[in-house]
């Protein structure tokens, strides 16, 4: 596998960005209607583009146009507004109403101004190219608090798989927007793609601090040009890398983030225990902040397990990993040498890793720390 | 019904408290055997005390000893400790161990100072008084990042009920310790005081960010000298009285809080989803940031409740309500006046009801808002 820097432009795709003062609008467009997948929010408060999208997916999507700036969320006109966002998408693009994916991400409550929105999409469709530029562009124009933009994609035996994404809030991402959108130029159905979409986003946006919680707004779509045969497994590995990729530079981007976060729980009972262990410790204030303060304090990673799963405290060993080293802090029992955790705990990349002796199964999560600069952002977010 | 100043200082029972250094010790002495219960933590990484005290306290209490500065957890020798711990309690009490209950607050994973412990416990039981000021000096023996000492007590008809606790965390009190202590004059069997007790924590502490989550040591303990005949529901509603003042003492005293927060939701489906909409709310790191910011951002409430259980959006009306006056932020589509709602939140009590119009049951819960001091305080931590 061979990491590519098409992003979005995957072979069959074209895009483009635009921003203007707090509006972005991104526009992904196929020369063809594509078999589709999304996953969307599970919260029963769901914007007006994810009722949308969802609606239409299944008969497939050409293009999607997303804006950042406005959730249309919790407004009256909500749906009808998504609806003339996907129309006049369609319109700048020739395509189908009905096969325009609309997604949002910004302040909920607010109608959304659809004149700048038209605007930008006329902008944006003069500007679709298939340069991995046109892509980071796309990238760019969904950032809200994010501080990079974010792309990557893979390609195996001439099958491309590429995606852009937008996310940071990361201590409780119930409610931080994660949009996200992924081409690829393979042939499979819209249940195949669901099937792989769903494993990929598991592994990955899943277990990036967020918990089974979303927000209104959360979308993953994904879109194949058919242009080539592919066997699932090929596939389900690229599609894999490229979601892991995206949901790591997500955690690495997380709000006021100062350190990146890998939490490997081994040797779990059972997978779910696993997942739900690995959640505990990466959505953990106590743990973030410890982190932030550069404070071996495993206690609170071992409290923060037990109060999700059962575990034997005296099997348990928890081993903080850096590029200055690695230690032991907590080994059944015996307390490791916290000074050297000071100081691998000073690198900004950090592993936890939490042998439970309970089992065999793993599982690993990704998050960030939290500072006072996460607490600046959202108190003063507008 | 009276509030008075005793504390856990009732009829039949006596309190002193100590500090030196990181370590503080408080007792708490009746001149009999009582009736006893408690509530613990339902982390499956229990501390020792919590080990000790659950396994006694069905043989009755005649005094308690708990200290700050170490929690005895994740220790080896943690059980042998904590009964040692009420070994020395007891003979400076001239009180059977097993009838001593032992209670510990601070950083997991150290052994505890007995020594220290034992020096505190001579001191302290040379104090022993029934004043208030000794139930006060207890309250601060238990103080770790509290700010102020929570103590409060309720008298009606000659039955009294007091209690002293201590906790500061509050963002995600899964692992803020909890301790609490609470003694009655009124006469119940244990399995009595069980039941009232259970009642009682479930709409106070329990209501207070605590999500059902839980640190090693969280720990409520109800003593009753049996003086005093009494009806059920008056001791109820005395009880009820004491535990929901001290959790909004600890609410109010939130890690680094400037606000105190109180989430009444109204008219939900039924109790159980009323409940899970208002810790919602009150766990919700967005609410509580745009709440420091006094940024009347409703959109963060609604979803963090869509995020738990099934709204109607345009059903629901979000109220706020301070010493400046109230406003509707979001009435079933209608934005409020959100000039207005940003002097309400000015103030540094603040209601947030939140009327969801799907049945007629309500809940309330109690936290604080989420500042630049609270990362401070826990990167710190040590």
């Amino acid at each position: 596998m061979l990491e590519t820097d098409k992003g979005v432009c995957v072979d069959g795709f074209k895009a483009a960005g635009v921003r203007e003062g707090k509006y972005g609008v991104a526009l992904i467009a196929a020369d063809c209607v594509c078999e589709a997948a999304g996953v969307f929010t599970k919260n029963s408060v769901t914007a007006a583009p994810v009722a949308w999208t969802r609606r239409i997916i299944k008969n497939g999507l050409q293009a999607v146009v997303a804006n950042s700036g406005c959730a249309n969320a919790c407004v009256k006109e909500g749906l009808k507004d998504a609806r003339k966002m996907a129309k006049l998408a369609g319109s700048a693009l020739n395509v189908e109403k009905t096969h325009v994916g609309v997604a949002s991400t910004g302040i909920i409550g607010r109608r959304i101004n659809l004149e700048v929105v038209e605007k930008l999409v006329q902008e944006a469709s003069a500007k679709l190219s298939k340069s991995s530029k046109a892509s980071m562009d796309a990238a760019k124009a969904l950032m809200t608090t994010d501080t990079t933009p974010k792309q990557v994609s893979a390609e195996h035996n001439g099958i491309q798989v590429g995606g852009i994404c937008k996310g940071a809030g990361m201590i409780a991402p119930d409610m931080a927007t994660m949009l996200c959108f992924i081409t690829t130029n393979a042939e499979f159905t819209g249940s195949q793609l669901k099937t792989a979409l769903a494993t990929a986003v598991g592994k990955s946006f899943n277990m990036t601090a967020i918990d089974g919680d979303m927000s209104t707004n959360d979308t993953v779509v994904l879109l194949a040009s058919g242009k080539k045969k592919c066997n699932a497994k090929t596939f389900q590995k690229l599609l894999d890398y490229v979601t892991l990729r995206l949901a790591q530079m997500i955690a690495r981007d997380g709000e006021g983030a100062s350190k990146y976060l890998v939490v490997d729980i081994i040797n779990a009972k059972n997978e779910s225990s696993a997942v739900k262990a690995a959640k505990a410790v990466i959505t953990s204030p106590l743990v973030k902040t410890a982190l932030y303060g550069e404070n071996p304090n495993w206690g609170r990673i071992m409290s923060s397990i037990g109060s999700r799963i059962r575990v034997k405290p005296m099997n348990v060993t928890i081993t903080f990993t850096s590029a200055k080293g690695s230690v032991r802090v907590f080994d059944r029992g015996r307390i490791g040498n916290l000074e050297k955790a000071r100081k691998i705990l000073k690198e900004k990349d950090i592993t936890a890793t939490v042998n439970l002796r309970l089992g065999k199964s793993k599982a690993t999560a990704y998050g960030c720390d939290l500072t006072e600069e996460y607490v600046r952002i959202n108190a003063g977010y507008n």
